[in-house]
């Protein structure tokens, strides 16, 4: 289901929501604040894109939840980093990969919330030029986990990924959706 | 930090929170909705567990939102599995590569849940023997995401990867935690 189809399926439930609610309810602030949550979760993956695309460490930092609470799984090894300083260092690394700016791109993305938890999962295609001075084009899989701390989304958990070949042992970098 | 601890941090929240009420209300119902969204995420894993381990397909689809809900990341290509029917025929794909029973295991497992969204995230070994007579061992990372539905819990997302060694190429399968 697209983006678009999936909001107006939101959009029907919410209307057939506030049909079926006896009179002296009133449903509306829930569909607020679940429209509201979906809108600040995504406002989280474009200020990721705009900071990741101009390398900027600091920027992409300031969305992730501060101490223990990250729990990421990149592409790269190791099978984990946990926590702030852990996940920052990896970021590091990545960054410093590059020369110039990057480049995103997110395809089938989708939001989930309720409460003070939320989750975007999206096809997320990455390109941008290597010190190498190759040019590198990725199509990746993106899950992040947010959390509401303070009135602020933040992500508590990454799992970023491409597929492998089982039978070559190869990781498949050249994957279109 | 472990499990053990999350949830001794979990505990000591609630007693705060329940500490901290005024004494007209009562806040231990939420946290003992809480207490059994975690327990009933939890044995969604230990079902999926139970049944992989059995190379049991029914009893994995059966944890599995129906219709288009799901989207899974797969270990393999293609990038992404949309709806119940392709993802079966990927587990039934993966099944088929083992004889005898596959053993799971895992390790830092973190769960997460608000209203009726739950997410779980672990790392987890894949033990068994292949059809080609060899010995496979894997560990592995997973996210699956979980919509209350119903009064059940289903899984509406499942991301799972090794990591890929961007100089070589290769994914990554002898990692260990």
């Amino acid at each position: 289901m697209t983006p678009a189809r999936s909001l107006l399926w939101v959009s029907a439930a919410f209307i057939l929501l506030a049909s079926l609610a006896p009179s002296h309810s009133n449903p509306r602030p829930i569909a607020s604040a679940q429209h509201s949550s979906y809108a600040e979760i995504r406002a989280v993956y474009d200020r990721w894109k705009k900071a990741f695309e101009a390398r900027d460490l600091d920027g992409i930092m300031a969305l992730y939840a501060p101490g223990d609470a990250v729990v990421a799984y990149d592409i790269v090894p190791p099978l984990q980093y946990r926590g702030y300083a852990a996940y920052r260092q990896d970021y590091q690394s990545f960054l410093a990969q590059y020369v110039g700016a990057i480049r995103v791109e997110y395809r089938d993305l989708r939001i989930l919330s309720s409460g003070d938890l939320g989750v975007i999962n999206a096809l997320e295609r990455i390109t941008g030029r290597l010190k190498s001075g190759e040019r590198s084009d990725l199509w990746l899989r993106a899950t992040s986990v947010m959390r509401k701390i303070d009135g602020k989304w933040l992500i508590v958990h990454d799992h970023i990924s491409l597929p492998a070949d089982l039978a070559t042992g190869k990781a498949v970098f050249d994957l279109k959706p």
